[in-house]
């Protein structure tokens, strides 16, 4: 048998170079600049070493960013486990791939990709391993057929995996992405999962890479047919201002950026996820029967598939 | 004896006028709009009610906010008194203001005042009652004489308080508005309390009002200095990039915006503080020997006073 620890990286690392060579083609003009990091003990407790790719001011997208990082840390951080709180403290690995995209037409919806791949290894027992990730869809304009059809392939690429497994990670997607303090989802969802491991390691992968290499099929499509779309001030202002609810998340809610403070990872690849450009107006409700009031419509978990 | 709650909501109430007074003066054009809510027990722990004033757009200020508050909760959230584990959970009044300013001018600081009363009902023993906040300034291009007059106004309120009293408060705002994961303070500082009960309600009580008070003497007269001097894109677009650090730390460290928000708060009030216009940029360094390179000698803790 391969080692685990070798195969995950060798998928991840080249789902990160496919994840940047379509959105490069998908944006027509801008390419990704790459920083290469390490992280040695140093002031933290942190090893490894991550690559951050960003794309910055493109024609289609205005912020894209895709980081693979390998670390491994003596103390595993509550954050990374919601249903192993006895592993927390223990030494652990994690390689994973993060992708955050903020288009700049508004009709283009934001998304995001997680894979991820962790062990702990706590003292007297054995190590365990498990897998997470997944993807979401944060619209602006949204239209239905694309919400469709994004969770389409989502069920589509979970079919293989089990009856219930969309239905399952459909709904844990609704429910980790959502803004308690706005009572809102953060967009029309899609798939999240953590701590799976319940398939043994083969099926487990296999089901990491269906996601991986799913999320091209299930984002681009949109982006080809809205990125062309007409908008004008009032679009880009609507948009900027729900960017403010993605900062909100990922500041105050995701589980993601918070583990990545806390163990002291590193701050810029971490926070490539915020958008470029936000507003946040006191107060603003969209008027009655406009386009940016039918978005709450959308907030709401909704059977897609 | 007068009761306590009614001369501290008494205090507020003024103080809150007073404030928005001397900013629409300053700004010389705009005015707040005013809120006025009311929480019932509803889906929340809450019931209360409060006043948020907003003036947004003027010609000095981009945005401020100005809130009053009074609400009482069954159970007090770990996020309201850092040095009393114990009554988390308590039932609790809090009466407070917050002033947050984010001016036009990236010459004119960004700002933020908060002065509160807690009074916790723990079963079994007697209530417990505190006073905390302070103020403190978050400048862009900093000049040495509006950060050494902001100080002083801080010392000099303080004196009659105590030799130590200054340089008490003064340490625990640069500890409290601390970004650890960019190893930089939030700004040059200013005062920072809490859990304040150990001089006895009536001095305790003048130290908030001497704090309160205080605070437009400190912030003014910096203002009134820089507020015509001439900017062009490169100093907004620093200030923009800069009010992201602002964000980061209200949403990921801010003990009252998570209380807040914990507590079950009015979430526009609450998220008020956030800049109007923000913009996130990866990987971002100012150049060597720029005048935006100069701030960072200015995020760290210094003796001003």
């Amino acid at each position: 048998m391969s080692d685990p620890v070798i195969d995950v990286e060798a998928y991840l690392r080249g789902l990160q170079d496919r994840l940047c060579a379509a959105l490069e083609a998908a944006d027509g003009g801008a390419s990704f600049m790459e920083d290469a990091w390490t992280r040695p003990h140093g002031g933290t407790d942190l090893r490894g070493g991550g690559c951050t790719r960003v794309l910055a001011n493109g024609a289609v997208f205005e912020q894209g960013g895709v980081n693979f990082s390998k670390v491994e840390g003596s103390r595993l951080p509550p954050a990374a486990t919601a249903h192993r709180p006895q592993l927390a403290g223990a030494p652990w690995t994690a390689i994973g791939i993060s992708l955050v995209v903020h288009p700049r037409n508004p009709y283009v919806p934001t998304t995001h990709l997680n894979v991820r791949w962790f062990q702990a290894r706590p003292e007297n027992t054995a190590a365990v391993w498990w897998f997470g990730g997944g993807f979401d869809l944060t619209p602006f304009y949204p239209f239905d057929e694309d919400v469709a059809h994004w969770h389409a392939v989502a069920r589509d690429l979970c079919a293989p995996f089990g009856a219930e497994t969309y239905a399952k990670y459909k709904k844990w997607c609704d429910e980790y992405f959502f803004l308690k303090h706005r009572n809102e989802t953060r967009g029309v969802g899609g798939l999240f999962f953590d701590d799976l491991n319940e398939w043994g390691f083969e099926r487990c992968f296999a089901f990491q890479r269906a996601v991986g290499d799913g999320f091209l099929d299930a984002y681009l499509p949109i982006v080809e047919k809205r990125k062309n779309m007409q908008f004008g001030e009032r679009e880009r202002e609507f948009q900027l201002y729900r960017r403010g609810r993605y900062v909100e998340f990922n500041l105050v809610h995701d589980r993601g950026t918070l583990f990545g403070l806390q163990s002291g990872g590193r701050t810029e690849s971490i926070l490539m996820s915020l958008p470029p450009r936000v507003r946040f107006e006191y107060g603003y409700t969209p008027k009655a029967d406009s386009p940016e009031a039918q978005l709450a419509e959308y907030l709401k978990p909704r059977d897609w598939a």
